[in-house]
């Protein structure tokens, strides 16, 4: 993959065209994902001003720290034939972009853009309605590009690597620190750019979802929950869970892991082009539900990936969205048993004009360290 | 250095308090340094609502997802007595957090607040005038406790551990990149918890000041500017600078390099209560300006430092608020030379009531490698 693949130069009027069909006059994209999928440039947020100005109609500009325009001419962004506006540590970024939009009713801001900077902006563009730039971006966003599926590719086939390592590290009398640091070592050489989450949820830890790591030793007969994931390079990330066992596990666990097992598989085999996003979900509650774990899993089946972890499209109960070829996402249910133990298993899955491509294959069944 | 130093629990009622002050309703702190600052806790920020809603006058509560309540319990926002009010999946935690705070003229937003949650505050709390939570919090956070003194000073004894290494990595026939990675894990290995930045700016690379790395082999006789930081378990952060020469330098770059080397030794000399912070860029920039390189310093000289790398106060004309015991931040003045070179010398320094103390003690000779 080169950056044109992943960021095509015609991806700015396809923007401009999606703006203007929504009624938007510009889209102010400030530092991270909506930036980078527009323009492949990988500004760090911060205090200064950089934001990428496109207007519904009329030419894309990027307001540009003066310090910081060699970096920014030397991203992917100085492909695209964009106009620098470099700014002096003395003057007002703000009034500069707004004085050059000129009058907008209705402008879209990043996602992720920071109060410090929307609350700027309305300031400098004082008619202006805001709303999410998402609110356009996302319908380009949710339908991947081949070349943003080979990318997702790429990050799966990664942190498989990294989930067939497990048995190196994972072993009763270490904590689940020491099993975490390992696995980030083992996440950055696989070829991530940055670590972005090393879960390791051993025995009672693993029945909180979004555990982090503690420094709780780990037992015989712990199930270890373990949820890693990076960003590569190409700017697309990877997210896959996998339950593990130091030793024989329980009866009891075994039967409920059983149950998560079939409800992960039944929800990957409900994708197809046109089902809901929330008939996903319901596909792997009904489930675990009918097992009697209906209360244990207490989050929704899955979310979007790309160049964020977590984005649209939600598969969540609510979310009528059809899916399209293209949408990627995770299919992730759980079950919890509160002070005891818990599992997940995630996968990445692309969906295709036939049903869903799973982008992680290591195997789903109790791996046993 | 204990959470209860660095977050004490009569923080929350100096915040109320001056929130009323200031004429603010509420603060809505979502998760970043804002949220950590006033309770410890270190969320991460994501699509799902969390956020410390602190009334000027009433009782705090945390909003946070059900799945995330165990973190949350087990942070140190958990000594503070807050309730929280846990959010289910398919819950509006917006709307929650509005009811329960009832009518509001006027909240503050976490400086880093996303868009994806300020907009959907403007709408459930329609008539509330939205300002920056900062302007309260910057009153706070500029003084640094004597904890936060501590956190700082260990960050700044761990940064300068990793300069003393330098000679270790840096030599003609490396890439840049290769040279960063080598820090970053040394950065890791004196104790960080996350690599902020490594900029290794070598020859042309170097009159960038905001260069990050590249796949440039680095030559002999090359200057080498080597900006690292990273945030220590305390949730402190490190930043230091120094420039390198692979070899004997040239004599004009010997030559600016102690320009520089003064400029940044004056600025440090100048620092005490009372003084104004423009000041401080003044005495760096002065005796720049006065050799001939006025046009080649293109930056102010330094940010203040603490849960954030860049936060208040900056080193920067028309800044005319005095120092204060406690202020933190950076004295780094730079000299770039457009396409041959650059040189950069960064302390972090705190005001004392007598004058500035460095956090940073290595050499700001060139050290030649």
């Amino acid at each position: 993959m080169t950056s044109s693949d992943l960021y095509p130069v015609s991806r700015v009027a396809a923007v401009q065209e999606a703006a203007a069909k929504a009624g938007l006059d510009a889209l102010l994209l400030t530092p991270g994902p909506d930036l980078r999928y527009v323009s492949g440039y990988e500004a760090k947020p911060s205090e200064r001003l950089t934001c990428l100005v496109v207007p519904a109609a009329g030419e894309a500009y990027l307001v540009v720290p003066r310090l910081e325009l060699p970096s920014a001419q030397a991203s992917p962004a100085a492909r695209l034939g964009l106009e620098f506006v470099a700014w002096d540590e003395t003057d007002d970024p703000y009034a500069m972009a707004a004085a050059r939009l000129g009058k907008a009713a209705k402008v879209g801001l990043a996602d992720r853009m920071w109060a410090m900077a929307s609350l700027r902006f309305r300031a400098a563009l004082p008619g202006a309605e805001q709303v999410l730039a998402g609110s356009v971006l996302r319908e380009l966003r949710m339908r991947k590009s081949p070349a943003e599926v080979a990318a997702l590719r790429e990050a799966g086939e990664a942190i498989d690597s990294v989930h067939r390592r497990v048995p190196e590290f994972l072993r009763a009398g270490r904590t689940e620190r020491e099993v975490a640091a390992d696995l980030a070592e083992a996440i950055r050489a696989a070829g991530h750019k940055t670590v972005d989450f090393v879960i390791v949820a051993s025995g009672p830890s693993g029945a909180s979802p979004h555990h982090d790591v503690s420094d709780r030793v780990i037992e015989a007969g712990d199930p270890v929950v373990v949820d890693i994931g990076g960003t590569f390079p190409s700017g697309y990330c990877s997210d896959s869970t996998r339950t593990y066992c130091v030793g024989e596990p329980s009866a009891e666990f075994a039967a409920y892991y059983e149950v998560l097992r079939q409800a992960q598989d039944a929800a990957c085999a409900a994708v197809r082009p046109g089902v809901s996003c929330e008939s996903i979900d319901a596909a792997a509650r009904d489930l675990i539900a009918e097992a009697g774990y209906g209360d244990y899993f207490v989050h929704r089946t899955g979310h979007g990936i790309g160049m964020e972890t977590h984005e649209e499209p939600y598969i969540v109960s609510g979310n009528g969205e059809p899916m399209e070829p293209g949408f990627a996402f995770s299919v992730e249910p759980g079950i919890y048993l509160p002070g005891r133990h818990g599992a997940r298993i995630e996968d990445i899955l692309v969906c295709t004009e036939t049903g869903g491509e799973r982008l992680n294959n290591t195997s789903r069944e109790l791996v046993i360290v």
